[in-house]
């Protein structure tokens, strides 16, 4: 690199800027379609195609299990996936800060050419802006991606059916209350970690290996319980979990505890709510439980009609371990600014 | 709305996130793909897809012309069309500061929704992050864009040979100074607007009547002579042009003697260089001309071989109206932060 901190020659379109794209981005990124070096990419997509976006603001940028870069990928990339489909590309805009130290761009840089490869996706069109000192936090990163949708029909909300099974592919709240904890510099923060990891190679086992699919999402902002409610409205059915089922670490409870904090409306980023007709639950938990990022999956609950259930249409109940029940609500304000 | 000012609980992803989508978003980016309200889109695209990103830091807010909204929308769009495609489908991410007036965040969507109808794109996908005052400066907004490539072989910046023509669709400079001097409260600012525009109606029709087009890129950051540059750099010809054929209008001229600017190195949003062979330059120039937004169109120039010719590979040699020669560099450091 030509100087240790940004400066704001390196947004402005001209020679800088060719620079830092040639050293940082060519380097990290490195595939065909990005070097062209057009105003956009050409891409090879078949069928119908999934998009979606995200911006992340995450602070700390770098947290125990990640970093704003990998987060960008990994968050995007499981986005694209929830649709059934096979995540191929992603574009990335950069806001960065006058005066940001070179080095530290680059430890993004770095984290995200890696997560990306481990996702199976290229980054190939990005754009980069330097603002100045103070009009932006350090580093924004917005990604959006792009694949194709390899389920048939694709999961989608409102495809929740009376009779199917809810799964989660994982412990619940780890990547929330590591970002937490890591912000206060509290000292319990040692023992847990961000589950920030790629779900596309799971969403593609459980189409191949399972076959019709009714719903997939990540719980990320707001949580299992935001999520859920937010399914459950989407089919107009009621959702049913037994509280006891749903996997939590020990150490995010007592973290949570301690901080009254609830683990269910807590971000993941390296986990999928995934719902399927009853007779195909067994076969999604064992291929989710296979695999690298699924090894604490589980059966949470059922969708039940709205007509006659215990609850009205777009209501999640959550059963207590001591058989009680109560009405698992959608996260109303905020509990955590900056989480990802 | 439900509040006068934007609150952290609106980034949340929980109700208060939902709300601000059903109310704002749903309301001025109408169509059924994004309503869908899945994690991501599911998109028709037939063919080889076009996909470019940028994101929108431009201060202030709202400009003679324009506003960060439109600005949004146009510089995407056009970005895509470069490739010659037919733009489709946008993803816009938000990231709004704490304690925005809910009434400015409307003008900008409200802006954003008509930009987007007369470009003929559906915003599709989205994400909006509150993040805590003082993190960001009001609004930043990132959009990707993808598209069909109608043109076979699509234009490239590689694709600049011996003998070909060099058109640009209008005035030069108009948005760049438009910014900088309404920034600095500049009283001839009365006689300028920024050029933001949509180029997809005009790549499509120089696509179908003009046939093969060897490069089309629209100058933004740099201003033409960066661009020009950049082309002629991965052509490895050498670009020459003619400053008394280069339009800019009397008003900017001014404005930029005033200012020690040089329009050439100023930022255009609704302006595009066209590179056709040299049988086709005046089909070429006589469709744009034709439209809304090529009014001013002209002939500046040819590409010349870098063997025997006035300068290096990768060079752009302007001819004064004297009738001397010298060099346009590519613009070295940063004339303006934020001008898009």
């Amino acid at each position: 690199m030509t100087a240790e901190t940004l400066l704001l020659d390196y947004g402005s379109g001209g020679r800088a800027s060719q620079r830092l794209i040639a050293d940082l981005f060519f380097k990290h990124f490195d595939n065909p379609l990005l070097s062209a070096m057009n105003d956009a990419a050409i891409l090879d997509l078949q069928g119908p195609v999934a998009m979606s976006t995200d911006s992340y603001t995450v602070d700390p940028l770098f947290f125990p299990g990640g970093d704003i870069g990998s987060l960008a990928v990994h968050g995007t990339v499981n986005d694209v996936a929830m649709m059934g489909a096979k995540p191929k590309y992603l574009s990335c805009g950069f806001i960065l800060e006058e005066g940001l130290s070179m080095e530290l761009l680059e430890r993004i840089v770095t984290s995200m050419g890696l997560a990306a490869r481990e996702a199976g996706v290229l980054i190939v069109t990005g754009d980069t802006k330097v603002v100045p000192r103070g009009c932006v936090d350090k580093v924004f990163i917005n990604t959006t991606g792009v694949g194709e949708i390899i389920a048939n029909p694709a999961p989608a909300g409102n495809r929740a059916n009376p009779g199917d099974v809810i799964l989660v592919s994982g412990t619940m709240g780890d990547h929330g209350l590591t970002i937490l904890s890591h912000r206060e510099g509290l000292s319990f923060a040692t023992d847990i970690a961000s589950d920030s990891a790629p779900l596309a190679h799971m969403v593609e086992k459980l189409v191949y290996e399972v076959g019709d699919i009714s719903v997939l999402r990540d719980p990320t902002r707001g949580g299992l319980a935001t999520t859920l409610n937010e399914i459950a409205g989407q089919s107009g059915t009621v959702f049913k979990v037994r509280e006891a089922d749903i996997p939590v670490r020990e150490s995010v409870k007592n973290g949570c505890s301690f901080l009254g904090l609830d683990p269910l409306y807590l971000a993941n980023e390296g986990k999928l709510i995934c719902i399927v007709p009853q007779e195909k639950a067994e076969k999604a938990l064992e291929v989710i439980r296979s695999l690298q990022y699924g090894g604490d999956a589980a059966i949470i609950g059922e969708v039940l009609s709205a007509e006659g259930g215990p609850a009205k249409a777009g209501q999640v109940v959550m059963e207590t371990p001591l058989g009680g029940h109560r009405l698992l609500n959608m996260l109303e304000g905020e509990q955590l600014p900056r989480i990802c």
